[in-house]
Formats: C-alpha cells, sequence, structure tokens
C-alpha cells in the first residue's frame, strides 16, 4: 500500500494520482485528480501539502483544465483556471509560480492553431521532475554532512532531530530536510530520527513517522517538548528543519516551533541545519524576523486535535469550551542559529553575502 | 459548579472531597474519600495530581486508615497503612513526608488508649493549611515581581506564559507558579497569560485554563511551539513556572518542555522565575543535569491523547501503530537562565549561597 517509489503525486494514463494526505498515517488512500476543480479541491482541502507538492499539484491543473476545456475561448479559459488555483491557498509562492510558468507556456507554444493539452503536460512533468531533481540534489549534498558527522563518532551512528513534515510528502520526490536522511539511510549510515509531534497539526507524528516507518529508517516520535532534554544528554548529533521562507540575511521562517529548537541546539551546540531548495529565499526581504508575514491560523487547530478512535478519525476538543486560543503557524530562526543552509546548489552559510553568491551560481 | 472558594480538596462531615481531576475540564464532578483504600485509588489512578496535593491527601487517608481501623493491632495498621499509600506515587517525595509526619504523629500522641482519630485529622489539617499557607506567601512575594514589571509599561499591562499546571489543582489553594498570577489579578494588575498546552498529557490545556477561565483571568491557550515566537515579538513580559525538585545550585527539574521557554526567554531577555515551597529543594544534589533522575513515562501518553468527542471522553491515537514513542517527563534547566526563584521564604537567586542561606532563614 505504498505510492510508487515513493512519490506523492504520479501521472497515469488517464488522471494524475496523489496520496490523500488528510487520512495518514490512519488510511492509506490515493485521490484522482481529473480536472481543473479536482485540482482545486485538492490544494484548498489539504489533500496535497507542502509548498512544492502544492506548486507541482497545480501544474498538473493547469494541463488539465486546458484537455477539459478546448471548446472556450483557450485564453480566457487559461487565465480563469490560474486565479481559480491561486486562490485556493492565496499564500503558497510556489503555486503563483507553477500556474504563472504553465499559462506563460501556453501562450508561447499551445495557443490557437497548436493548442496541444500534450504539450502542457510534458510542461507540468518538466516542473515536476525539476522538483524532484532539486529535492535529490538537496539529499546529496546533506548526505556530506551527515557521513562527517558519521565519521567523528566511534559506532558511526548519527541521532537526528527534526520538526514537521519535510519529506517526500511534501514536495514530489525525497523532501528537504528528510532528503538527506534518505540519502544517508542508503548510504549505509546507521541514522535515527527524533520526531517532533509538531503541534497543532501534527506533520511531524503523523506524516514523517508515517514516511520513515515506511523506509525502515529508525525513528521516535516525541513531544515538541522533549528534544531540549535530549540534547542536554547527548542524545542529538545534528537538527535539520525546511523551510517556508528564507531572508537574504538567512533568517528562516519555518513551522512553529522550530525557533526553540534552534536556540537549544546552540545552547548545546549543536548543529542546526536547515534545508531548501533555492527558491525558498526572498531577497526582497532583508531579514526574517519582524518582516516575515506570520499567518495566524484557526483556533481550532489548537481547541481540537484529530485521531484514529479504532474505527475512523474523529475529532476531540482538548480544552475548556470559552478559553481563548492563539495559532501561530510559523516562526523565524535568526541566521545566527544556523550552521549551514543545505540547497540544490551546495551548502552556504546563513549570511547575506554566501547566500548571494549562492544564488548566482549557474 | 465550583469548588467551596477555589480548593481542591475540603473536609465534610462524613468524608474527604477532592476534585476528579481526571474529568476536568470537559466535566466537573467530585470525589469522595470515606475510606484509606479510597485515598490510595484517588492518588493512584490521579483523581488528585500535583506532588502537594498528593501530600495533603495521602495525610487525611492515615487519618482515615485509624477511623476506620482501631479495632486491629493500631500500629501494625498505621504502618501498613503508610506502606500502602507510599506505593501508590512511588517517586512523589511530599507523599512521603506526609505518610512520615502523620505516622509520626500517631507515635506520640495518638497510640494506644489515646487512639483518637480526631487528633489524626487535626494533624492532617494542619499539613493542609501549612501547604495552603506556603503558597499564600508564594503569591505574596511574586506579587512583588509581577507589580514592579506593570509599573514599567505604560498601560500596567503584564503578559505572562506559564507551562503546565502548577495552579491550586495542583496543590490545595492558590497554587505555585499562578498564586503570583492570582495575586496580581486580585490586586488589581491587568495579567493576560499564555497557557502553553503542556503536552503530552495537556495540563496547561486542560487544568490551567481551567483555573484561569474560573477566576475571570484574561488567558489564551497556545501550543508548546508557540512561545518562542511570542517572546521575539514583545509579547511576553515574563515566564513563571513551578518546580518538581530543586538542585543545591538551582537547577530546576520541572515538566518536559520547561527548559525550551526557559532557553528562549534568555534568548530575548525575559525573566524566567520559578515559583516553589523550599520543601522542594534537595541538597542532596550539588547540580540538576544529568544528576536528576527524569522519568520515563508511558510510550501511550504520546502516542494517544484523551478530548470530548461531545458526548464523552474519548482517546485517540495520534500516530502510526507501528512507530516507536519516548516519553520523558520532566527536563532540567540550570540556574544560569533562572532570573529568581520565588518561595515562600522570600525570593532568592538560582545559586548555591543565596539557596543555603534563604533556606536556613527561620
Amino acid at each position: 500500500m505504498k505510492s510508487p517509489s515513493n512519490e506523492s503525486l504520479w501521472v497515469n494514463e488517464s488522471c494524475i494520482e496523489v496520496i490523500d494526505q488528510r487520512l495518514l498515517p490512519f488510511e492509506y488512500k490515493t485521490f484522482q485528480i481529473v480536472s481543473l476543480d479536482d485540482a482545486c479541491f485538492a490544494i484548498q482541502e489539504m489533500v496535497v501539502r507542502g509548498a512544492p507538492l502544492i506548486g507541482v499539484t497545480a501544474a498538473f491543473g493547469m494541463y488539465l483544465a486546458l484537455k477539459q476545456g478546448q471548446n472556450a475561448d483557450p485564453i480566457i479559459w487559461m487565465k480563469t483556471a490560474k486565479q481559480k488555483l491561486d486562490s485556493t491557498r492565496p499564500t503558497a509562492v510556489n503555486l503563483m509560480y507553477a500556474t504563472h510558468r504553465m499559462l506563460q507556456f501556453f501562450k508561447d507554444n499551445a495557443e490557437g492553431a497548436n493548442a496541444n493539452p500534450n504539450l502542457m503536460l510534458e510542461e507540468a512533468c518538466r516542473i515536476r521532475d525539476e522538483e524532484i531533481y532539486s529535492c535529490s540534489r538537496i539529499g546529496e549534498n546533506g548526505l556530506a554532512i551527515i557521513a562527517s558527522i558519521s565519521d567523528k563518532k566511534p559506532d558511526r551512528s548519527v541521532q537526528i532531530l527534526t520538526h514537521c513534515n519535510a519529506g517526500w510528502l511534501a514536495t514530489v520526490k525525497w523532501g528537504t530536510a528528510l532528503a538527506p536522511i534518505y540519502w544517508a539511510h542508503e548510504a549505509g549510515i546507521p541514522v535515527h530520527v527524533w520526531v517532533d509531534e509538531t503541534r497543532p497539526r501534527n506533520q511531524g507524528a503523523r506524516l514523517t513517522a508515517w514516511e520513515l516507518g515506511n523506509a525502515g529508517i529508525p525513528h521516535t516520535v516525541i513531544s515538541d517538548n522533549s528534544g531540549g532534554h535530549l540534547m542536554q544528554n547527548g542524545l542529538v548529533d545534528m537538527v535539520i528543519v525546511g523551510s517556508d521562507r528564507t531572508a537574504a540575511n538567512g533568517d528562516v521562517a519555518n513551522k512553529i516551533g522550530t525557533y526553540l529548537k534552534a536556540v537549544a541546539a546552540a545552547d548545546n551546540n549543536i548543529p542546526f541545519y536547515v534545508a531548501l531548495p533555492t527558491s525558498t529565499f526572498d531577497l526582497t526581504l532583508p531579514e526574517g524576523i519582524g518582516k516575515i508575514p506570520i499567518e495566524e491560523r484557526e483556533a481550532s487547530e489548537v481547541a481540537y486535535i484529530e485521531g484514529w478512535d479504532g474505527n475512523k478519525i474523529a475529532k476531540v476538543r482538548l480544552i475548556p469550551e470559552d478559553s481563548p486560543v492563539a495559532n501561530y503557524g510559523f516562526d523565524v530562526t535568526p541566521s545566527r542559529l544556523i550552521a549551514l543552509l543545505i540547497t540544490e546548489k551546495g551548502t552556504c552559510r546563513a549570511e547575506s553575502t554566501a547566500i548571494r553568491e549562492l544564488i548566482e551560481k549557474g
């Protein structure tokens, strides 16, 4: 009951197929995307999540829009399709990038007499393949870091703490933060992963634990409160997380709670790594703290939790009925706490000049 | 539907009555303790929790043992009662202290011809009253700190973050970490409390939120991951927590996750206070990290969570069926991160000499 070769999205003869991530780890079901509306639904309802996967799904949504809509005025129809997709998760930068690129490709190559949906399918597949390639490069670049930590340990084993899910479920294949871990595991380095539960949405407990379990990688789920204790007691060799947005100076916005792990890692001289595609750099922001807008999400995500009641996924309330809740989705880890950024173009210090040089690299 | 004057335990004509804390905040029910076995059950099954309240409950358990057991050989009977109570939560120091004191009192004052359960009841009430007095003094000493922070703010409001439950539900009245907050609220200082959910057992979301809501104190429940973000953005003026055990140098063992908040507070120049009765000092331990034994608790506390399903308290599973879990109950906050210790005898720096001088104070 696994996707073909641990990918979160694949192309079938008749449709695009994704894993329904709303049900993991309790049920494994796939979701078939056969139309533009299906793609919008999958993104909006979080059948798929993770910025890179959202972008790729939207690209295929643009292909499906053309495939089904050839009777209408194609350019108006495609612009409407882009608008529909863009409005499903308005803050997702990768989404806008993908729909913009697909619309541009349509104008350049597929409009009018040449309106051939297969060309659009090929372009969507290119976006997907670029995404996979980028993550594989992050994996390879991160592997070198894990290997060098392993070399310094008598038993070669490396204890890695991660927060949230930045694995192949959030991308298409490999992931960002998890990519180096998969590469290390395949290279025969004995790794063990501490998986932060990641309240309120529990992406760690639900998705990262599921991914690692499927891959046969030793891991242990812990409450978000536990990481500091583990670090104090020599049970963590390195921390690795993903990034939602990275400022020009290397400040990293990532899932709420990331900063707490970074500051504890610094207090215990444990290297803290961030794995990210260079597309998450936002060089218009000189720094992150107070500058990267932090999404406030629904109170219900904290007040309620989803789990398996033995028969089905059920939701239970966790707090008094009249207690207010605050639910910040992300926090910012200052660059001074980050040992290295790991990207598809190589690694670099979390510092303006190094970042600029890395990005300018071909 | 509240206990008389916000106390977690009270004496009725026929029994001792406590709030059944297993059901809060979803249901308010009291639990009647009429026998030694009831007292053992209440402690073991966590009808009552919190070291001070466990101790007081055990003291009344010794009284009830004598009341019901006068036919048997009293001294053997009372020693057996102590053993039974002590084995319910073997690591609870307050429990041993209370049963030891009650047994000693029995030997000195109530044995033989004088075997009068009412004398034992009076001694148990003295233990309860000392506990209440100690917490009220912590409240008063902590109030001075909150007032001085308030005085420096234009709108006088004080934003306080707390972790776990160290309120009157964990003691008998007032609490430790929450006592200064209650005193500040009654003194008219506008306080707002950020309540850490406190996974895995959610004492913050369930108990602290309930306590503060009942008292009409403005508060907001947050995931344990959120505190760092709030601190970075000027939304926290002080942090205050309790302590389970404090080493001679001021290192504090408290609920898992406390250290993460302390290290983030230091990173943001926010004072971090620990409120504790001097009875939690363990001067046999020169320092805490690696020295205070940290309880590893059941995996099920992380793998499952309890909440309200609309009709009843229900348990749901949060992680993949075959993922391992680690569940450390406490962590140690190094004294260098602590601004002040707040005790019933006054405040002091978290440092060996200051602590010794404070304890030696009458």
